[in-house]
Order: C-alpha cells, then structure tokens, then sequence
C-alpha cells in the first residue's frame, strides 16, 4: 500500500467540547503513532451553528466548514466521517455517511434505542464501511490489559462484575436545562449517557447481558433555561424527562452476576466511572479517577502474600510505552481518545476491526432499552427482546 | 440505684467464635468505660456440646456451664442472655429467655425469617425486656458520627446510599459445609448473614425500605462434610441450598435510592463492609477493612477546597476518647462489640433504649424475605408484605 | 513446670495513660493466648499521687496500691516490674527492680541517655533478669511479618530505609507545658520520644546504625502551665528546652541508607509512624494510621504485574489468628500491647528471649545521643562513641 | 502587537526523548490555549547525530535539521532556542544562545555546578533574552495551587517541607551504562537529575535554602557498555563515578526544616516525585504518581471534621479548565510540558515573567553543590558560599 493512500480525509460533524477531544487526537496520532500510523486530515468540519463551524475551523485549520452536515457527508475527498453530535442526530448522520459510502467514527451512545441501533448497524454492515463506537473508557491501556487477563484466564471464572459511573454536575437546580436533559435529544437519558460507558465496558469484559432490573429517579423535574431575556423576570423553566440516576442488576449470559450503578447526584463524584471484577482466580478493580493505575489481585500468590497489587501504567502495558518509557509517568483522558481514533484509521487503512464497532453500539442499546423497559414495568427484562 | 444493681448476671448460649467475641466485650467493659457502667458478671454459659461448654467457662472463668440452654435460660441468677447460636436456634431461645423475663442481646440476623422476627418482637415487648440485637458495624464511633451527621442534616436530602459485603472465604469448592450453607439452619443466606448487616446499616443511616428487587446465585452446589471416615474413600458432599451471593436494588420510603451487593466469593475482598451515601450538600463514604477512618465531602466548601477529607477515629468521635486520648491510634473490631454490650447493659441498668432492638431485627427480617421473594419470584416486592 | 509457676504477679509504676493501657494488656492475655499462657496478676499499682494509685488499683483490681514505689519494687511476690512512669525516674526504677531480684518491662525510651541505658542494660544483665523495653510498633504482627521477609531475603539488600513519626498534638502555642517539654524529665525530647520507636523499627528491620547527622528545631519556645491560680491573672509559662522536631539522616552498618523524621508539628498527622524499607528485590511500606494492612512490591513478580500489593492483616500473619479466624477484621492498638507483654511474660516463664531488650534500649539511646550530638555540633556523628 | 508577532520561530537541540515531549507540547500548544497564545513554528531542530536529527525533523515538520548546534543557535529566522541535551552542553548552547540573542528554555538541571550556571544566569541577563529551565513539576496546576495557597497564607507559618524523587530503573546490574552515569557528562549525578525537581519545588513552595547536610551512595559501581562487539565476549564496563541515591536534610531561611531523598533504587517507585508541607495552619500531600489529586488539611476546619481531603484536578484549578470542563477527567505529564512552554512563549511576547528562570536554575546548582560538598565533606554546608 503506498504512502499516499495512508491519509484519511476526515469530516467531523459537531464542533462542541467532544468535538474538540476527537480533532485534538486526530491531530496529535502522527506524532504519537509515528511512523506505523495512517495520517489523518482535517478536511471539513459542521456545525448546525456556521459560526461556530467556521470558528473551529479556523482554530484547528480544517479545510473547510459548513452549516449543514449533508454537505460534509456528502463531500467527495471525505474518506471518514466522525459524529460528535447530541444524540439524536446520530442516525440521520450515519445513514447519509454510509450511503456515501464513508467510513464512521460515532460518539455513544449509537442510538436513540435498540431499532435506531440496528438500523445503523445494517446499513454499516450492508455498506461495507468501517464504523467505530466511542466507548472511549475501554480504550485505557490498563482496561485493555484487564481484558487480555480475562481473556487469558488470569482471573477465572467470573462470578461478579460491579461498576459504576458516578458524577454530581446536575446536583444544583440551578444547572441549566440542556439537551441532555429531554428524551428528544438526548435519547433514554442519564442510563444512557453514562450507563452505556459501562454496559460497554461490561460486555467488553464479561460478556453478553441476559436480563436486567432496574431502578430509575429523577430527582429535579424542571431546570431554568440557560437564556433569560431579562434577568429581572422570572426565570422560564423546562420540565426534565430523562433519569437524573439509575441502578441495574444484571445476569451476564455466562452466568455471572452483574451490579450498576449511574448518577449524576452523587456529591463529590466527579468522573468516578470504575468498576471491579470477582472470579475464580482474583479480581481487578479500576477507577477513572486514578486511571493511571489499576488493582489487581490474585488468589494463586502465597497465603500470606495476597493482596490487591497497585500496577502503575507503564510501557509493559498494550500502548503506553509510546507515550513515555518508564511507568508512573501519567497519561491523560485526551490519550484514550487518541488509542481509540489510532485503531479506527489502522482499521480502514490495514483492515484491521475497528472495535467497538456498531454491532457494540446496537447491543449497547438493547441492554439500555432493557433497563428502561425494566425500570418503567418494575420486573425483568431480557435484553434479546429489544 | 445503688451500686449493687449495676451489676448484671450473664448467661452466654453458643460457646462458638461469636460467643468469645461477646465474653472478652464483656470482661473489659468495666475497665473501658469506667467509671460510669454496669458491671456484667460471667454467670453461665451453654453449648450443645458439653465438653466445648466446660472449656469455656473454664477459659473465661464464667461461674456455670451446662449444655441444656434451658437450665441457662432459666438460672434465676442470671438477668440477662446473651444468644450467639446458628440461627435457626434464636426463636426458641428467646422465647424462653423472655418468658423468665431475662434482658436479650441476640446475634443478628434475628429470625428465620420476618414470621418468626415478628413473634420474637412481640414476646419481647410483651415481656418488657430489654432487647438488642448485634449489627455490630453500626456501632463503629465513626458510623455514630456519619448518623450523627445524616440527623442532623449535614449531608441534606440523601439520594444515594450503596453498600456491599464482600467476602471471599467460601470461593474454594474445598472449604467444607457447614450450618452457614444450609436454610435450615442458616436461613436464607448469605443474603441475611452478610445482608442483614448492611440493610441495617441503611435503615439506621437513610431509613425504612420500601421495595426491592434482587439477584441471588448459587456458585457452588455441594460442599464436602468435614469429617470423613477414612481419608481413602471418596469424600461425601452436601448440598447447599442458600445463596453464595445476592444483589438488590431498593427504593427507601424517603425516595431515596439503594444499591447493594452481599457475596462470599468476592477474591481479595476479606471483610469489605462498606457504604456510600451521597446528599444534595455532601456524601459519606466508608469501608470496614479501613474501620479507623472515614470519607467525608462537603459541597459547602470553596469550589477548589472540595474534596473527600479522611477523618481519623480519634476522641472527637463518639466513644472514641475512652479508648486513647489522641486521634488515629487505631481500634480494632473488638472495640465494636464492646460498645453494643454497653449500650445493651447501660439500658438495663439505666433505662435507656436498646439500639437496634427487636423491631429493628424483625423489620430487617421483613427486607431479607422481601429480597429472597424478589429473586425468586424476578420482581420487585414491597417489604411491607412481610 | 508447673501449672502455678506460669503465674507472674506485676508491680506497675506510674498510673497514667500508658499504664491504663499495660494493665489492660495484661487483663486480657490469658483470654487472647489462651490456654499456653503465663497469668499475669495485678499485685501493686504506685503512683506518686496516692490518691491516683488507689483509684487505679480499685478500677484494676490490682491488691495493692502505694505511693512510694520503693514499696512496690520491693514487694516480695512481685515477679515482675512494669514502669510506665515519665522517662527521668526510669533508671532508678530499673536499678532498684533489678537487685530485688524483678523482672522489668520499661515503657521506651530506656534511659536519658545512652550511659544510663548502658549502666541499666548491665544491672539487668548482671541480675539475669528479663528485661524488655516497650517499642511497641515493633509488636504489629504486620511488622514482624516484615522483619521475617527481611531475615528471609525476600527484599535482597537493603538500599534504603526511611522512616517518620509525625503527630500535631504539640502545634497549638496553648497547648501546656509538660514534663514531655522538659529534659530534666523527658530527656532529650521528641528526638527521643517519637524517635526511639523509629529508631528500633530500623534496628529491628535493618541492623545496626553507624553514624548519623541531623537538625533539630524548638518551634515554640514557652508552654503556659497547665494550673493558674486565678484565670485573671496572665498566665505564667515555663521554658521548652527540648525539640519539637528532628530529622536525622544515617548511614547502617550495612551500607544502607536512612532518612528519618520526627515532629509533634506535622498538621493532620496524627500518629503516623511510618516506614519504608527498599531492597533490591523488592520494598515493603507501612503507616501506623493503617495499622491493619502493609504495602508489599517484588521486583520477581512478572513486568507488567508488578505493584505494590496491599496486604489485610489476617490469620497467615503471626499472632493474628489468635483474635479472629478471618483477614481484614481489624486489630487495634491494645492488640499490639498484648503481643508484646506476652512475649514478656513468655520469656519470664518459658525462658525465651524478651526482645526488645534493655540492650536494644541502650543500643537506641546511643543512637538518640548521636543525633542530638550531630543537631548541636552540626555534624557527622559515630554511633558508637556514646 | 500585530498577530505576525506572535508567532515564534524555535530551534531544539537535542532529538531525545525530552526533545520529543517539548516538540509534542509546542504543537498541542496553539489548540490547547486557543485563541489567545502565541504560535510557536518548528524552524529547526539539531543533533550531533544527523540521521537522528534529519527523521525527528521528518517526523515533526520542523523546517530544517542540522547536525551542528552552532547553525540552529545562530539561525536568523530562529526566535527561541530549546535545549534538551545531555546535561553539559548546556552552557556552550546557553552561551551561544544568547550571544545571538535569543530566548532560552533549557532543561534542568541547568549548569553542572554553580559556577557554570551563575555565567548562564549573568549572559542571558545581560543580553536581555527570556531564559526558562525546565522543572516541569512545579507546573501542575495542583502544584501551582498549593503556590498560592501558600503564598496566600492558607497553611500559615511553614515548619516542615519533605520531598523525595524516588525511582527503581537503575536498581538492575545489567542496566546499562549511558551519559547519566558519568559526571563529565551528567553533573553531579542523581542528586542533580532528580534532586532538582524537589529543591525547585521546595524554593517555589518554601524559600531559599540556608544550609544543608547530606548522604550519598553508589549502589552500583560499574556498568555494561550498551553496544558489544559479539555476545561471546564478555562485557565491557564503565565505571560509574555518581551517586545512585543521595538524602538530605535542610534549613530554609525562613527557619523551615527540609527533609529530602532521591533515589533510583526504590523498588517499586517509578517517578514518585511526592512531597509534603506542614504549617501552622494546614498540610499539603502531593505525589506526582498520582498527579490528578492533591491532599489538603486544615486546622480551621471543626475538630471532628478535620481530615486530608482529596481534591481532584478541575477548573477551579489554574489552566485545567482549558482541557476540560469537569473535574476528575485526568491530564497527562505532557499537560505540564505544555503549561511550562506556554508560558515560556507567552514571555517572549507579552513581556511576562518567564519563571523558574535562570536565576532559579542558577539557585537550584547552589543547592545540589552545597548538597554535593556537605556528602563528601561530612559536614553543614551554607548554599550561599556557591
């Protein structure tokens, strides 16, 4: 393969914060991934607001913007599409970049619902083209490394899988209503937002889900709208649909038991995405809020030598060494982005699987829609149904 | 009251690990809580197994021992029992310890099930004994002072409260049968060995539970007896008809949400008790294998000042002082007992409450049978059925 | 021997704290130990304020009390002297206990100075009694766990040690002035007071001190005594001559190298005795403030498995399956008291060694001679020469 | 200002692993501090190994490459030069630098004894020129708020500042031997390498250094030359002629103690750069091996709320906000490169404070060689006397 067809033409639909993560790892893989890396190139960027387009444009010297996303998707030199849109845009997006035959990186959760996923997974799958989900948390090079100990048996059988996504930004009635507050947008809500991090990472751990039950609340019911035309009236407000929290047990198809957890009330909790894994042979425990370090434990050391060992992230670990080459030395959030945007341009250059891809992102949903189906009927609900 | 009236005659039933735990308490309360306290005397113990019942009380110099508990039961002498049996055994127990009008301290959890807890509650009341039962984790000086806190609002309205009791000492299939894996004797688990204690603890922390739902598994289906015959035969196995571990999602009558986890195969995790509770102004966090200190974050500090703070056990904490004068000495799960038997004899003696009685064992009977109906019958149950 | 010769009857001087906790120790051994223990039986208690040795002696029970220790080292059924006095009347103590005859436990440190400390390690010597000095960290069963896996070679050659003893207690300018601010009573101060305990952990883990250099400072320079006539008056205030802080570096016998600090102005530490020893195959990390586990890395485990493992206390270590069967349950510090009394009593009955002994009690003072040396002169100071 | 101005036009020396992390920060600093940073250009980058020189300038579009140093320093387009060689090329590069009149970043630590860096310090003074040194850790934000913290007089009057750099890679015979381990190339050796980041941290933090004492050794006292002929023969080595471990205890000026150790010979400590405050007010607790979280204690605070708490890098904090707009998501050590370069260019146009600057490193030199006098002449040695 010659050197030219190394770069992808990339077009980026949504210039908000995510947007800004994913244009920042485009731009630093080269370097990072030197020299066995595909070149990625900022060919256009939209926004629904053109300003906005053509400011991030010019920040990030994109080649081009536009107010309206059919005409990025549509752009000829576009060899990959990324989606960093509020969620309900997803699906329009996907279908137009697929039947244009572009390769897509879309942020999670995929879909509005199970239908919405799999419609997107068929069209994905019908057109060929690579199409990559951005569970970002599972690309952590000490995540990865607990999925190769798994895979290999290090921990047995698993018995319990436990996690959490813990955060307290919405606590205060004074937070602004947003599109992350109304189903329209934001699709089944805080379960969703945050609980498809960690069905995502449990599926990529554990296994298929077999059933769930399920707990939702939402503690405030209406917020102030962010734009008041005077402050000296009354503050108009919007009433909140979504789920400010919500719990989930789970039977993984192996067997093993699953408990959850996602919140946005939880005080002091900023990005506490974590979660721990019981079998038969040790455990690991993880949390984002020290994710430069993970725990392990193993029930083959010595009665008296047992413990959960704390492993620095260090280049002994899948990709960390291309960053520094002693441990210890501290990756952040914005390396994850770049892991996981690096293996969705290797996956379209070399071939490779672009994972989590689409399928993940459909059955992130059906376990999604299954927990919301559950909490609203108050019973189990097998994920197979939606 | 004179000073002859302070002193209490005990009569123990159980002359297990449980029943030491409760003699030492015993014998160091007038030293630890000198001057003001009752003095309890050693006057009987009882165990089914004679020889067991005469070491003991030769080891720790109680007056009697027999092992027919009714003749304990019945000891004129005594004034107060003190049940430490399999569980399976506390019914009949009480009720004969009521029925001579003896004080009750009574390992949790209290009953078979909430039937038999509400009948114990009654005879007790009926009797106008004094009875308490052991959920010896509440009484940790620094979960004083997290209730403390909760009461008096410190942690506003609480959204969130999480807690597990992980455990991993029955993951080998080797580790013999015992009453702990049998309902008969057992009841319903580790769902109310383990369970018990953490539904207590968030009825003294949040409140009363409204509903839940659960996920019980059975690991392991049969264990080897522990005695066998001849080492060269082939070892002969009971069955275990209990849970090895559950998982429960529950609504409090305040609207608050709860999420736990109880389990005996947890590897790394020895004696993992441990809670969350998040409020609208701040949360609480705490882990028994760290007993001497807790979590605690405000959302009233400076928003660069926020942040869990480790406050250390130390005299500034309920009880604390009488052990050291200084903060972070470290006490033990000893100290624990002690103070649950001071409370039970500081009620007989001077009237005051019995925390947690009877009530609380036969509401926290009421959740585990909501709980097991709820795994078994995969839907949510209302704990007031029971 | 005979079942009424493992029966040693204590003379305890000085009811103060420290004395509280002895008693208590010894109260509780035969439970602990049982049943291949010496018992311990209080027989005198002397205090220099008589009215506080009869009220000990009642709270204890101990038979006797006085005020004139002279009385209670000469009593002829006491076998055994336990000092727990301020540090200036130690000396006298040992050398009158010494030639009736007594076996001595002395609370750290020793001696004033190294030269009492030899002259009270030679009586004893002399008078082939057992005598033991009180370092008790060194009892955490987690500490000699260490020790073994030192002596064992699980480290490798010791390149470093470093350790701390930090508290706050002293900070605040009201706190009073005490014989522990004075040299006349305390000798050289926190040097010694904190110090000597880090000091024997090193001995105890690493060997022998060769020289060292230090810095010292007085961070307060006057205390308020505690009584004031009337509180109109200004309140009078007595000279601090002591330190409030010490950092010392040495250098072993061994070649390794130590760091050390010891302050009673460390804001937040609260009994943060700590240490940290690194070899060359592997490290070992402890905090007193979490007395219950120990941080454990070996350079063998496998590149990317390598951590610090964090080990519960539990069963496998020595000594604490004596309390509960079951790791993570939580010893306090009374715990390491009982350990280290019954080593004592031990020794005195079954001839074993009493370790640390009044030669490891000199040994100390040597070393606190030379770091006070080495603060004052400004140098590098032999350990030997004192 | 016109926006032409503020472009930058760089030169590095030095294409290593440094180069490569200050390359990395130049290009992320446009984006990340957008819009309103000036924009360095990768003019030119040099080292003595052309081939390394011509693909590092491949890799990150620089503009030119040279193998000689002398042509990059005196490049007319060239505004900043940025060294990252081996330590003693600094002064010739600085000297050459200025002379054409051009801003300076240098790594640490900046000269091989104070002599050499009073010089440095002197030229670029004179000639007018921006001069940076490279402590990067003293650029967290966390870092950078215990600065104010300080200053501001949240912990009072500071008694106690302990710091320590303590690392494991050198711990191994067969790690070979290269430019760090000799002092014709490396200065005076680990207590220069890693000692001054921490007496950096404790000057920005605490103050001018009085007077110091020290302890050094060398572990290992030859090493394998990393290239051999053939395998059969046996190795050749160099003699290593630095320390591998050096502690130190210090006075401030302002009456402060010091407590410091580096090593690279701590088991199990990778790039554990950690250090510890103690006023008369508070504590502040940071390691960098987790570099996303600071502890913080109060004396204000009530006594039974007093606890270290855990505050997590967020946008309350300097600069972290650029990254991300909540807190707990997690930088990176290059976030820090990037702040320190920022800063370094925000100098050169707008006339800032380029701080630490060659004063500093100059002070810094002061330090390591009173460290460096005081180990090998036993005694307190005065920093001012260098």
């Amino acid at each position: 393969m010659g050197e030219s067809m190394r770069e992808i033409k990339i077009a980026l639909i949504g210039a908000g914060s995510m947007g800004k993560n994913l244009t920042a790892a485009y731009q630093n893989i080269p370097r990072v991934f030197y020299p066995s890396t595909p070149i990625p190139r900022l060919r256009i960027v939209s926004d629904l607001v053109e300003e906005r387009a053509r400011k991030f444009a010019e920040q990030f010297e994109f080649e081009r913007w536009t107010a309206h996303w059919e005409d990025a998707v549509a752009d000829k030199q576009v060899d990959a599409v990324t989606i960093a849109t509020p969620n309900h845009l997803h699906r329009d997006l996907v279908l137009a970049a697929a039947n244009n035959g572009k390769h897509i990186f879309c942020e999670k959760p995929l879909a509005q619902n199970a239908g919405e996923g799999r419609e997107m997974y068929e069209i994905v799958h019908k057109a060929g083209v690579k199409a990559m989900v951005g569970f970002v948390y599972t690309k952590n090079p000490l995540v990865l490394m607990a999925r190769r100990m798994i895979e290999e048996g290090e921990l047995g059988q698993i018995y319990h899988f436990r996690a959490r996504f813990l955060q307290d930004w919405a606590m205060s009635p004074e937070v602004p209503f947003s599109w992350r507050f109304q189903r329209k947008t934001a699709g089944p809500g805080c379960v969703s937002d945050l609980g498809s991090h960690i069905i995502q990472m449990a599926r990529f751990l554990v296994g298929e889900f077999d059933e769930v039950c399920a707990l939702s609340s939402t503690f405030i019911h209406e917020r102030p709208l962010p734009e008041v035309a005077s402050p000296s009236e009354e503050c108009p407000k919007e009433k909140v649909d979504i789920d400010d929290a919500t719990g989930f047990l789970a039977r993984f198809k192996s067997g093993a038991m699953g408990a959850f957890e996602v919140t946005r009330f939880a005080a002091g909790r900023k990005i506490a995405m974590g979660f721990e894994a019981n079998g038969s042979k040790g455990s690991i425990d993880f949390d984002h809020e020290r994710m430069n370090e993970i725990n392990v434990y193993f029930t083959s050391d010595p009665e008296d030598r047992q413990g959960f060992r704390t492993i620095l992230l260090g280049p002994a670990v899948p990709y960390a060494g291309l960053w520094f080459g002693i441990p210890g030395v501290g990756l952040g959030y914005d390396a994850l982005v770049m892991i996981e945007l690096y293996e969705f341009l290797e996956a379209i250059v070399n071939g490779r699987e672009a994972k989590p891809d689409f399928y993940d992102g459909w059955k992130v949903c059906q376990v999604v829609d299954a927990i919301v189906a559950a909490a609203r009927q108050k019973r189990w609900v097998k994920v197979d149904g939606f």
